[in-house]
């Protein structure tokens, strides 16, 4: 089964916006086996759009068309299937019904031109998802049906509609075409505290055994604050063995990087302290100085953060440093400043734990330190740990680099407070 | 002159990363008034990649190649192209004393599998602009050298190495193969305080004398918290005469829809604050409550921030308002809050002004208020203006366009400030 994306529209040409469906089409194809072997981007031109089709068709067995099937005259996505198909359009009398059911759910009255969106090509279906009022299409090629040698489909360009459709029916029956019955699923975890170069190395013998024995693969992805995931993919012919596979293989490798391992797929730092302060009835604060409320901010994106974190002291100023932290005079990128930072953040906000951040982010020195220098310090159950660390980042990682660090040094503690 | 782009790498079908090269170059072409048909992404694959790339040449002008120039035996866009244009591979000296300088420069030792770079197919030349090791090259094709028919260019997949490349070397090119003597440039004010159709309302009498008069051009685009943005473009046969055309169009467009201009180009709604407070010489601190410390956040993204800003308060729970920043009892998303808020944290921080803000970011409601409920105030020389909206947003854009909402009405007493 070879697939091919085709993603239609002036805008991507232009570099207006850019094509993020063709690689989150493509990623969701590889996960569940399929070989995608080229994207292309067209304008919303009849011609153009005729020809990347046919020879989209010509070299695949499925193609994929996003865009071009909004309710404007530029939309010509379904006329030009139609062509490329060499049959007529008909207007599907469902399909009228199921777009004036969304405009009158909306309460809004529906413009005449949405009704071209209900004209498809003759013997195509349309996709049961169908989020927005542009309905999806599956368009069998050369006689059959379900069973036709070839298939084209299209969706929206709109991403949350393209990806209801995609993961809902196309890739279901991409799979069925394919005789794909196996289930693709993968874990991410996500690790701070080691180097990618490092990681590999520790996990280069589980990494060739696994290539041995054919199974899980792993992958590494170094998402900046985000962390530095650990992918394993695995392929089993049911759900309950491929989550067999993957429980099996996540032991494995938190057996030999574990410590290091923050989080499971969506979790964050962010999410995994706040859990951890929320299970033990732990209310937070923060003292910043160089991320300048980032830490804060971070952590409060999480809903439901008010359950742990009380607030922040954003001491940029030196002055500030000392009048409301009780930082001593002096230098304020030293041990004395952030320990008191730390320490005295939670008395001021009422808080039990704390972090707490002083440091240079350039672009210039200051205090005779190089930007990238940065003190870091927790507080938990009044006893302060404070490490000195050189970022050799420019001022924007400087920062994020000191959020996600100090932040893991605090989930580190209250693990070893919970285990103790 | 018609132009496509191919992009090579195994890792954008998979979806590893997104193709952002291929949009970026797309406006730079479109900008310098060349049409751009078609962008093609294949994966490292030398039958794929050699009829990916034959087939863009027969269809246009230029062809411009993305990737697959690195050192390793992956990288094989130098042998296609030799492949595709019929020639043999000869390694360059110049280019083997290049690549060796960048590596001396970097005090590293060179690994031999470097050199490949340094081959390329007979007749072809390189780039002058080498950020990287990799050198971009231009492949004149059907002979004539610089002035053969067609060509293909090829650069690096890394982002700032083809961004060096194109602007250096293929743009002056493609625009003197296309006999293009003008300059394309653009100017781009940002706004804040009007929807997207109303600033349209607003100008649409301008955009329709500029059609008549095919005078510059004026587009909008919607960027989240960095503004609504108004990108005015001019086309003009001298840099000195496009940059009058600018200058005239940007005084007509600040005529009709002055006040909500926050700033031009790269200038963001927390520079411009910051430089308004530079300028009068005044310090500011935020109280920060649903924004959980964006707002310093962003301000301190900033290099040199520090001339402005001392930092904040974040309370993000009831008590640290009350206790610190003097909030009344009773309830804290409201007119009294907010004030106290905005009043208080001057004297906490020791700064002549001030915003703050509370309110619910959701998901639940809070107080019997709705999620969207916001609380802005500034301050300013003591007095305090409060304003109250309620968002029709998500969590995330509650919070950012509070951010740069509140932002702007500090800039606009700033400036009457200064204007009295």
């Amino acid at each position: 089964m070879r697939c091919e994306i085709v993603a239609v529209g002036t805008e991507l040409l232009l570099g207006q916006i850019v094509d993020t469906n063709s690689s989150w089409i493509g990623e969701r194809l590889a996960l569940a086996g399929i070989d995608c072997l080229r994207h292309t981007a067209v304008g919303d031109n009849r011609e153009r759009m005729r020809v990347a089709f046919t020879e989209a068709l010509d070299r695949s067995d499925a193609v994929i068309v996003t865009g071009g099937l909004g309710p404007t005259q530029d939309d010509i996505t379904r006329e030009v299937l139609a062509d490329v198909l060499g049959v007529e359009m008909i207007r599907d009398a469902d399909v009228v019904v199921r777009i004036e059911a969304v405009f009158g759910g909306r309460g809004r009255p529906m413009p005449a031109s949405n009704l071209r969106q209900a004209d498809m090509p003759v013997g195509s279906h349309t996709i049961a998802e169908m989020p927005g009022t542009a309905p999806g299409l599956v368009c069998p090629v050369g006689g059959g049906g379900d069973d036709s040698p070839k298939v084209i489909y299209a969706v929206p360009g709109v991403p949350w509609e393209m990806k209801q459709m995609l993961d809902g029916t196309i890739l279901p029956d991409l799979k069925r075409r394919a005789g794909i019955s196996s289930i693709i699923r993968s874990r991410t975890l996500r690790t701070w505290g080691r180097s990618e170069s490092g990681l590999a190395e520790d996990l280069a013998a589980e990494i060739e055994r696994l290539d041995a024995v054919g199974g899980p693969t792993i992958a590494f992805l170094a998402s900046g604050m985000e962390g530095l995931k650990v992918r394993i993919t695995a392929k089993a012919p049911s759900d309950a063995e491929v989550d067999d596979l993957l429980a099996e293989e996540e032991a494995r490798v938190r057996a030999i990087v574990g410590p290091i391992v923050f989080g499971v797929d969506d979790q964050t730092m962010e999410s995994v302290v706040l859990d951890l302060l929320v299970e033990q009835g732990l209310r937070m604060a923060t003292a910043e100085s160089l991320t300048g409320g980032m830490i804060g901010s971070r952590l409060t994106d999480v809903p439901g953060s008010s359950r742990a974190f009380v607030g922040s002291v954003v001491a940029y100023d030196g002055d500030v440093k000392r009048s409301l932290l009780g930082v001593p005079d002096g230098p304020v990128v030293c041990e004395a400043a952030v320990t008191a930072m730390a320490a005295n953040v939670c008395g001021v906000l009422g808080a039990d734990v704390s972090v707490a951040v002083t440091g240079v982010a350039g672009p210039d020195p200051q205090e005779g330190e190089e930007p990238g220098t940065v003190w870091m310090a927790t507080c938990v159950d009044g006893v302060v740990d404070a490490v000195r660390t050189r970022w050799p980042f420019d001022r924007t990682r400087i920062r994020q680099f000191t959020v996600i660090t100090v932040l893991n040094a605090l989930r580190l503690r209250l693990l070893a407070r919970r285990d103790a």
